[in-house]
């Protein structure tokens, strides 16, 4: 279910962009506590895994017993990624709240990291979408796609604005409810962040939801999210101390940090519902499970300023 | 002397606010070749030492020899900090291009930083101010004041912006050439950068230059540094590998990062006359001289985007 009221939505992808690339297998049980305990620290969104065979991604066997525990708490959206009808009809026995597609922008990305080309991306959308149309009102998931390389791509360079523009309207036509707009290798500049949010939001806002993913690969994930949000996007994707590193960039981070990302929005006078007193201890999973990945974030080293929330621009 | 035609000036000070508070002592002559081979990368603006007390900071006891070599170095703009007048006259005996006054809004930060009342230090300004207006015309040097703690400081909290307002006024009235607007302890946030950036440069951007000084504390450097550039600000401090840790939060990062800045300016097409490929080794004088100094940078680990630098927004 959603929680309602607040000003911007952030959602946790940590338990399934931040561990999928990872060898060691986090346990069932500790994947649970972490979606628990960071659910009760206010976040009020989570992707909690990936329906995917479990022999491209073992991390992500344990799929539908981590996403029945999450559907199990109250006031947790839940979504999943799926790469195809097989992946969303399994997400569908569970009731997940969200389902979201894997798509790229860019051909090349799409072809080498889903083995298909975009066109077969969206045959493939269209059938999810003709699943989700056949279900009957109360169990209707809503659907999302994602938009990877929007800024750019590690074998193709930079993608223009226009061929994420053409890729929205595609699937905004097809009856999508959501697309997530994905700095999939940390190509985008704020200036760029803010023109395509502007437009995607002045062309299709009316219609869909639209979210940002970003990845702080060069530094300017923060920038691009403060970018976006002037542009009107209330939906950010983050992860929980930043889990989460680029395969095609050895050593550089992934996802932008959940706490840091929080400390932003609130500091905005931004209402998120999440209480980062409690979500900083939640990172102790992450350490416990994950010894050997770095821990991410300058807020939680720093600290709380003194007498944070300020009243915003007195 | 200064570049010209660049559509925004970084400042590299690192040699002054980077290195201030280490223990470990950078020779001399490793402070020049810093300076050469960052200047040789197109760095237009280097603070390169304070005029302070050996007894105090040992690091700048060779502030004259440094600011000397840097001196003699084209096209290169050379500031250096000084707290009061002996130090001016120390750093005009040079002839720098440019003296930057010690200064903090917050009265507590100004006793315990400075051991002196935002009353005495102006008092101090206006001391400086009368030694450059005794100059002949072709050795007047520019006088710029920090506006320390502008945002939030780790005694006071919060700073209201009309402190800072009242203080910029102050110090304009007096006849400052430049105010450098600074988040000494990471307590800004980008959409109050934005309100307070724009408030400054509409009353006294036409009178003088208003700089931005931005801490990386609790990861919102670069945001911030968007919020100013919409804003207006064309004028941005931060250091190498984002040398230089903040003292009030230990292991926390200081400056923000010079190649990611960079990065983000030349990313939104934005001239800054530096070459990333030529500044980024210029970093192993850092890992050389102060090994046990953590290197900060996305950028330098991600490497150059496919391509770069884009059409912006194409």
């Amino acid at each position: 279910m959603a929680k309602t009221e607040i000003d911007v939505i952030c959602r946790e992808v940590g338990l399934r962009d931040g561990i999928q690339s990872l060898k060691t297998f986090v346990p069932t049980a500790e994947k649970i506590s972490w979606i628990r305990q960071e659910a009760a620290a206010g976040m009020p969104n989570m992707q909690v895994c990936s329906f995917v065979p479990p022999k491209l991604l073992p991390q992500f066997s344990d799929a539908a017993e981590v996403a029945t525990a999450a559907m199990a708490i109250d006031d947790l959206w839940v979504s999943t990624l799926v790469p195809n009808l097989k992946g969303a009809e399994a997400a569908l026995k569970i009731g997940v709240d969200e389902i979201d597609f894997m798509n790229s922008v860019s051909e090349s990305h799409s072809l080498s990291n889903g083995r298909r080309s975009t066109d077969q991306a969206f045959a493939e959308f269209e059938r999810v979408r003709d699943l989700r149309d056949a279900q009957p009102e109360g169990k209707r998931f809503k659907l999302a796609a994602g938009m990877a390389t929007s800024f750019g791509c590690s074998i193709e360079g930079h993608v223009p604005q226009k061929n994420v523009l053409k890729a929205v309207e595609r699937f905004v036509n097809a009856g999508v409810d959501e697309v997530m707009i994905a700095d999939t290798v940390g190509y985008g500049n704020p200036r760029d962040v803010h023109q395509l949010f502007s437009q995607i939001i002045a062309e299709f806002g009316d219609t869909v939801l639209v979210g940002a993913h970003f990845h702080d690969t060069r530094g300017l994930g923060l920038a691009n999210v403060y970018a976006a949000l002037e542009a009107g996007c209330r939906r950010f994707d983050a992860s929980l101390a930043g889990l989460g590193g680029c395969p095609f960039a050895p050593n550089a981070t992934g996802n932008i940090v959940m706490e840091d990302l929080v400390f932003l929005l609130e500091g905005a006078g931004l209402d998120t519902g999440i209480d980062l007193a409690k979500l900083l201890p939640v990172r102790e999973i992450i350490s416990r499970n994950l010894p050997e990945e770095p821990l991410h974030g300058t807020y939680e080293k720093a600290g709380t300023p003194k007498g944070f929330p300020f009243a915003p621009a007195a």
